[in-house]
């Protein structure tokens, strides 16, 4: 058993052996995160996704740094950050060419930065962070940064854990990326153009409002909570709506820094007037909840089945005896 | 029960609409496969992935019209198109921007082209997609081009259902973008340059060469069929190997084609004289049968569980009473 007790009260070193646990998925690991569960719910998670060369990690440093030092008059907050890579399943080691941080976060007690990749399985990679995740809530993390590179299917999936998602671009990576950007873009609360300095910026924000137009021809907006289309010209719904601003910053040089940290202290502000906080963590947890219940079923159902037994099928497999559909019910009604 | 035989005797019809039964999933789409699947394991099935921008669309026009139109001497290859499109998980409608095809293909009997969208969950896109090929394979398409968009998780699921995998690049889509090809060029058999009239052409291939080296500080080389890593500078091990050669292409051209298409043949005469195409055969079915299988169990469990106690235990997670962990054990063992 993991004593929680040093999480709790602070303690870098025990959260770092922890969330090595977590991410070994150890039965250590399973049972602190059990026991951590009920001193979760008060952090603000929120997502950082985008193509590569977006210059994400600047920004999540930027933030990172902002939160710790904010104006006069609002008090500085704890920070997490984990920053995954789904991009290299094969080798299981992280392809984080930006990884270098700030040398201020690196010293700052308030600050806890974790790099997560990739050990084969996605879902693995999925249930991982939502446990790293869990763990720095309760450390007490007030800000957790999840930070993804790429833009696929597994940023969707980690960019589910958010409160608040936000999705970089920048300019001149070509309009041709940016075709694509429309499913990605569905995910976001708060779209940033960084590297804002960079020629095109114009174009890139006249792309991106018109790609926001092109894939919802209907205006998105939001009504009590819930995700509604208008007819543009059409009346506004009553009640609380969000419509995803556009930001831009130069990560670099901390430009536009405050401002998107204003942006999204008004989603979080937005989230729990239209109740849309408590719907995204109906949906998270369900989504957690769902994950696990998937791996625990294969896991309990291969200590049902001996190894010569499925290598037998898989060759029945192989030799095109049986298909796939008839070699799974052969596994597990017992007949194979 | 779907009669198979028009099917086996290419009707387009029949075959178009088992991949909408295939697509949705249905009895009668999985009775299909059962019957189908002593009828596959003919085709080569070839993967077209990288990144947004790079033409692949283009590319494998240009490929099923090579196919279609070989050299003389050479006999014309029946060839069916499966364009995946994970990047859209939330619309679940494809965003397939170059998905004009042209027009001497549209009008070809010899080619059949099928586009296919994400509906929300990425293993019903892997799933669906195998089954796609087995009908494809089955109704006796000799070439079976698997296309997908992107550069996450999901393409390298998609592109393990292939014997032959490109990756496609092109000049001019940043420095940056490259930087994070590493994990995809792990998959990659055979690399493709398209756009190769366009300005840095040379700065691509350059790049390309230094990733690949770096990447693979030691050099890959395939030797009796598995993959091995030998010192550069150390004896060569017998046997056959591979090292994936990179084709520079003008697809819209049909630039270099004709020697993509050479590549691909040796990638399949290299496979058939070293194993390879049988461990990856074995490999794929592996992977599929077990997609199977996590499905299958998941939704057997459904049908146990009534909608109230999973109610209640996801409302007892949100209270926190209990973790995602415990959870998921109450549900599995009765006493949720």
């Amino acid at each position: 058993m993991t004593d929680i007790t040093p999480i709790l009260s602070g303690s870098r070193l025990a959260l770092s052996r922890l969330l090595t646990q977590i991410e070994n998925d150890t039965p250590e690991g399973r049972a602190a995160l059990n026991d951590l569960f009920p001193h979760t719910g008060q952090a603000h998670l929120i997502g950082v996704t985008g193509a590569p060369g977006t210059g994400k990690s600047s920004l999540v440093n930027r933030l990172a740094h902002f939160y710790r030092h904010p104006p006069e008059g609002q008090a500085p907050k704890r920070v997490a950050v984990a920053a995954v890579d789904p991009s290299s399943p094969f080798t299981g080691g992280a392809v984080l060419g930006d990884r270098v941080r700030m040398r201020d976060l690196a010293g700052d007690p308030g600050v806890f930065i974790r790099s997560m990749a990739s050990r084969g399985s996605l879902g693995g990679l999925a249930t991982a962070t939502a446990g790293v995740v869990q763990a720095f809530d309760a450390a007490g993390y007030e800000v957790i940064l999840i930070e993804t590179v790429g833009a696929g299917q597994a940023e969707v999936d980690i960019a589910r854990l958010a409160h608040t998602t936000l999705v970089v671009e920048a300019p001149g990576l070509g309009d041709d990326i940016q075709a694509i950007k429309a499913g990605i873009l569905e995910i976001a609360d708060i779209l940033v153009i960084n590297k804002a300095d960079r020629p095109g910026v114009e174009h890139t924000e006249r792309a991106l409002k018109g790609m926001l137009s092109l894939a919802h021809p209907v205006q998105r907006v939001f009504h009590h909570g819930q995700m509604m289309e208008v007819q543009t010209g059409a009346a506004q719904p009553e009640g609380p709506m969000w419509i995803p601003p556009i930001q831009k910053t130069v990560a670099t040089e901390g430009e536009g820094i405050p401002e998107l940290a204003e942006a999204i202290a008004e989603h979080r502000v937005y989230l729990q007037t239209s109740g849309d906080w408590e719907r995204r963590e109906r949906a998270r947890l369900q989504s957690e909840l769902f994950q696990l219940l998937q791996s625990t079923l294969v896991t309990r159902w291969q200590a049902t089945v001996s190894d010569a037994r499925y290598r037998q099928t898989i060759d029945r497999l192989l030799e095109r005896e049986i298909s796939p559909r008839e070699a799974v019910d052969a596994l597990l009604n017992g007949n194979g």
